[in-house]
Parts: C-alpha cells; sequence; structure tokens
C-alpha cells in the first residue's frame, strides 16, 4: 500500500510541472485506517507546500495518521512556516518519504525533527521516481552548478547548416514545437552571441501555460551584441549578458539602463564553470544551451553537461565547410572519445529526437 | 482465402534468403477443394523453380487445382525448362499471382501464355509484401542499374574517424555483426581505393551459412592499391577493380593473372553511373557501399542509392578536421537540400542504428 499511495503523491506532484519556479515538485497524501483523508500539492512557488495542502484538507482527521510525502519535510522558516512543525501538531502518527531533501539547508533534518517529536519515518518509498520529479534542482543542490542540456538540431551527417550558414529550417515543425517544451522546463535558455548575431531568436518558450518565461543568457566576451536585437528590446523575458572587464563601458551601462543583466568577468574570457556557477548563484538551476557549434564546444571540452538532445532531420547536407555541431573540440584518439549513454530515440513528426547522457563512468563527478 | 495462402507462399520464398544468387526469391502453394496438395520454393539458383517443387508435390492432385504463386511464371527456357508449360500439362485450373515478374523476358507474357491456355489468373494478391521478396532485384530490373546501399558508421556528431584519421571503432561488436548481415544481402560490396590503403579490410559477410561471398568492388582511378592487401590476395571473394585506360599496364596485367577483373575506363575517372551500368551487365543487381567519404559523396551527388543505413555511436568527436560523412558534396541553400524519408530507428547494442531513403519526390526516376 506504501507504494501506491506514493504513486499518487507523485502523480499530485507533476501536476504543477511547469509552475513552481524553482521550488521542487511535491505532493503529499494523508492516509487513515487505509482511507485518503487529503491530498496536496505544491502549486506555485511562494504558496504553501504540499504537506501544508494535504493537512489542511485531512482537518481533525490528521490525527494518528500516515502522510505520505514525495520530498523530506522542511524544518526551516521559508516563504512559508516549517512543514515539520505543522506535521507534529497535526499529531500525524507516521511519515513515508520519497526523496530525502539535498537542500544542504534540510537534507536530514526535517527526517530528524520528526523523529524527535516521536513520529515514525520511512524514507526511499519509490526514490528513483521521486528524484525524478526534481532531477535538475537536485543535481544543482548537489553540484553548486546548474542542470545543463545541450540541444542541436542538425542533418544526418551532423551539420546544423549549409555551406553559407543558413540553417532555417533544417527541422520540421514538429522537432521545433518540441523545441518550446524543453525552454518551458529549464529556467534558462543559453547562447552564444553569434546566434544573437546571426539568428536574432526570441529565446521564448512559445506556449500557452508558461508562467514565468526562462532567463535569456547571451555569452558575448566582447560585447558585440547588437543593440537591436529581439533578446535587447522585446521584454518577453529577463537577458543577461556575460562578458568581461574589457567591455565597453558605456554599452555596459546602456544596456543596463535598458534592464539587462550584464556580469562581467575578471578573465580574458569567462569559461563555462565560472558562468554555470554565477547562474547557481542566481538561482538558476538549470540551463538549457542552443549553441552555436563554439559554445557546445565549450561545454563538451569541459564536460559540463549532464544531457544531451539532438534532433536529426532525414537530410545530407555534406560539404567539409558546413558548420557542425562542435567544431572546436577534436580527438586524436579514439580511446580517448568519451562514451555516451542514449536514453531515447524517437521519430517526431519527419525528423528524429536523440536524448542521451554522459556515462557515469566517464563522469564520475556527476 | 487467397491471402493465407499466398501469405504461406511468402514465407515459403523467404526460408530461401540467401540461397538464390541472382535469383529471385519465389515460394508456391498448391490448392484443391481448400486443402494444400503443394508445396515448393525456389531454393537455389540452377535448380527447379518454386511452381515445379510445388506440382511435383501434387503430383496428379494439381489436376483442377488453384496454384498461389509469388511471382509470375517464366515462360522461357533459361536454365530450367518454362513453368508455364508445366502448369497447363498439370492441368491447374486457376493461377493467382503476386507480383508480376519486371524482368523484361517475362513481364506479362507468361500470364498471356497461361490465359491463352484458358487458365484463369488472378494477380496482385498481396503484390506489395510479394514485392519485398525481390526489392533489390526488381529494382534493377525496372531500372537497369543495381540497387545502391550507402552504408555508414558515424558518432552522434557525424564524424567517421578522429583527426588523426583512426576510425576503429566507433560502433560496438553487434552494430559491426549487423553489417555482416547487410553484406550477405548484397551481391557486392564497393569501395574507394583509400578505404583499402587506410583499413585493409577483408570485406567478406563472416556469417556461417553464407553460399556464395559478394563481389568486392574498388574504385580506384589511378590503379594505386596496394599489391599486398587483403582483398588481392585471400580469395576469399571475387574483386573487381573500376580504373582507366591510363592505368599502368603492367600492374592491370599482373592483376589479371591473379584472378582479378580489371575494369579500364575510357574517361578520366570512372563516373558511379559508368560503374553502376557495368556492374547490372555482369548480373550484378545489388550494391553494398560501405564508403570512404568521397565514395559516398558521388553516390549522394549523383542521387544513385536507394536506401542509407547509418550506425551512431554514442561518441562526440567533434573538430573541423576529423573526417565527416560526406565531406566532399555541399549545399549553398537550405531548400536544395533534398529530404529523405526515415524508414526506422532502433537501437542496436549501446549503439542505433537508422534507416532512410530518398524521398520519392525527389526522386521521380527511382
Amino acid at each position: 500500500m506504501d507504494k501506491q499511495f506514493m504513486q499518487t503523491a507523485i502523480d499530485l506532484a507533476k501536476t504543477a510541472e511547469g509552475q513552481t519556479g524553482k521550488n521542487p515538485l511535491v505532493g503529499a497524501v494523508v492516509v487513515k485506517n487505509n482511507q485518503v483523508v487529503g491530498l496536496g500539492a505544491h502549486l506555485m512557488y511562494g504558496e504553501p507546500h504540499a504537506e501544508v495542502n494535504a493537512l489542511t484538507m485531512a482537518g481533525s482527521a490528521a490525527e494518528g495518521s500516515t502522510l505520505y510525502v514525495t520530498l523530506e519535510p522542511c524544518n526551516h522558516h521559508g516563504k512559508t512556516p516549517p512543514c515539520t512543525e505543522l506535521i507534529i501538531s497535526s499529531r500525524v502518527k507516521q511519515v513515508v518519504i520519497g526523496s530525502k531533501d539535498p537542500n544542504p539547508i534540510v537534507n536530514g533534518k526535517g527526517i530528524k525533527r520528526l523523529q524527535d517529536a516521536g513520529i515514525a519515518v520511512t524514507e526511499g518509498i519509490l526514490k528513483e521516481e521521486c528524484d525524478k520529479l526534481n532531477t535538475m534542482l537536485f543535481h544543482s543542490l548537489r553540484t553548486g552548478l546548474p542542470f545543463v542540456t545541450l540541444k542541436s538540431a542538425v542533418s544526418l551527417d551532423g551539420k546544423t547548416a549549409v555551406e553559407s550558414g543558413e540553417s532555417k529550417w533544417i527541422t520540421g515543425e514538429e522537432a521545433r514545437k518540441d523545441v518550446h517544451l524543453y525552454r518551458s522546463s529549464h529556467q534558462s535558455i543559453l547562447v552564444g552571441v553569434n546566434t544573437v548575431i546571426q539568428d536574432d531568436p526570441s529565446l521564448t518558450a512559445r506556449l500557452p501555460n508558461v508562467q514565468k518565461q526562462p532567463v535569456r543568457v547571451v555569452l558575448d566576451s566582447s560585447l558585440k551584441i547588437p543593440i537591436h536585437s529581439k533578446v535587447l528590446n522585446d521584454r518577453e523575458a529577463e537577458t543577461w549578458i556575460f562578458t568581461t572587464n574589457q567591455a565597453n563601458a558605456e554599452k555596459v551601462n546602456f544596456l543596463k539602463s535598458e534592464g539587462i543583466r550584464v556580469f562581467q568577468s575578471s578573465s580574458q574570457q569567462p569559461s563555462v564553470r565560472e558562468v554555470l556557477r554565477t547562474l547557481a548563484s542566481e538561482g538558476i538551476y538549470s540551463v538549457f544551451v542552443e549553441g552555436g557549434s563554439k559554445v557546445h564546444s565549450s561545454f563538451l571540452k569541459d564536460q559540463l553537461y549532464q544531457q544531451l538532445i539532438i534532433y536529426y532531420a532525414p537530410k545530407l547536407i555534406g560539404g567539409k565547410s558546413s558548420p557542425g555541431l562542435f567544431s572546436d573540440v577534436g580527438f586524436q584518439s579514439m580511446k580517448d572519445v568519451p562514451l555516451l549513454t542514449i536514453h531515447s530515440i524517437s521519430k517526431i513528426g519527419r525528423d528524429f529526437k536523440l536524448i542521451a547522457a554522459p556515462s557515469v563512468e566517464n563522469f564520475p563527478n556527476g
């Protein structure tokens, strides 16, 4: 029965997908005498936690009940009071938990508080499924860096454009629509300035239910972003630019006056790791990297990515000078080439989509 | 019932897969009063046709029966006497046919002969499935050129080797085994001389049940093939070399004395179409093209291929100078890039395999 109730809690958590901002997805179920007496989910950033909603629904029936919750209850004051205190005051008898909260300010403290209050706690029920609700957030809490997805669209022979540089459109409509789902499930979208110069994209998730557009991040060490670019003018989402101390001060000030955030590194060219660390410190736990080739190459070279999504269009472009996926890296020996793990391949319209991830053996530090 | 008996005939035909040399796969079933009285397939080149085997099994029960046969019966003397005469003399009442024989020496003449003898003929039952038994042969009979499959093994970013040129091994064991199945289902394996120089492959189908190894075809306009290459010395299969009139006469004679066939073109560099025409005239109706990049490019440029098989290894090689799939073609505009149709994508070991074909719209002449 534990698994069944936990599965319900997972299903409840999922209903808020894309709505909780930088908060985790969490679901909760209150059960008494094998009957469900309360249901809850964390629905929106700043609003009550899943446990609070479920215990409120249960009312006095919470006394002597078992609370199923996908994530360890918090024990600290944030936007809302600690859930542990409400659980204790509601006289819940037992708490069944899916994932332990990797957030350093929780991480076991919630469990300990409950146990100290005499509540029986069971951990790890459907842990894997519960962890999956918040893969990107948990990765970020564990590593101090955001979860990075590299995305590209290529021909069957790995070309992102024809020899002239023209890239619109390699893939069909369905694949291009799919990209907007990924944009909306990440907190930020990152591109190199050359992509802005060449394509002038808006980099927004064009879907009806997007609560908050992801932050648009542009890597631009020499601050050459055109002043009339959409990302600087359309006000559809925040735009953050990563450049250096050497950048033209007047342009920096102008951009700031237009509401653009400008991050200036003291190094010649901010490293990928430096950019990611800054993003994490700004509360960004996921980055959707849309290229181009030079930016992808930097992430690949430093092995700073957790997921790779490639859309393959059924075309053969060929040509030595047509741009490829990762033109700036290159291995000298086959044995040095890291092996990835293919998670899925699926047809999408006339194209197909590959989802892969670095193999754990190659990435011992995750 | 027609479809059910034809399906049995198709299943019979398939049992001889890989055994019939340049002859088609054919199955036949003799039915009288809804009971199967004879079964047959064409099992081996030079041996009796399917109809003969089935009618022999039926014996006197053939009189007044219905004969189901996947391919139009022949009406000419080849290695065996015409099947139409046996069908007539066996007093078969009705003949149900899957595919009409596209072979110009048959192509409706068999059907006409049967009808002239007063036998009722039904055509086109499970036609598509029957055609599929002999896709490559039928293509060749219709077009006068062999059926061409381009095969390659690449990294996710379309690279066939690392920057040093090292290519062993991009793909895993399962994918490499799969290649031997394709080799055995084609009558010839074609490579450029650079592949011979670089890899010294044996280009044989290393499977237990291969009756006759495919012919190894090497494109070598300046006849620079190394004398000690495996394909020239191992006697595992025939080797045919396509070169020009300018080739070193001494080397040509030496190769011929070693049992190698040498085809000399009067043009500077034999075109793909010229090579294919010659192969067809030598009775080769299918070619498995294994590269390298220059050879693949020629077939792509002239759009002379019917099937594309790419094994993708879960690796990212990158690098501007790492060899790609089709380095010698290149389009200037996205709208000029022909669209292919994806037939299937499937995991194979740690890799995945794509099967695609040129879209019919782009290839009106098949």
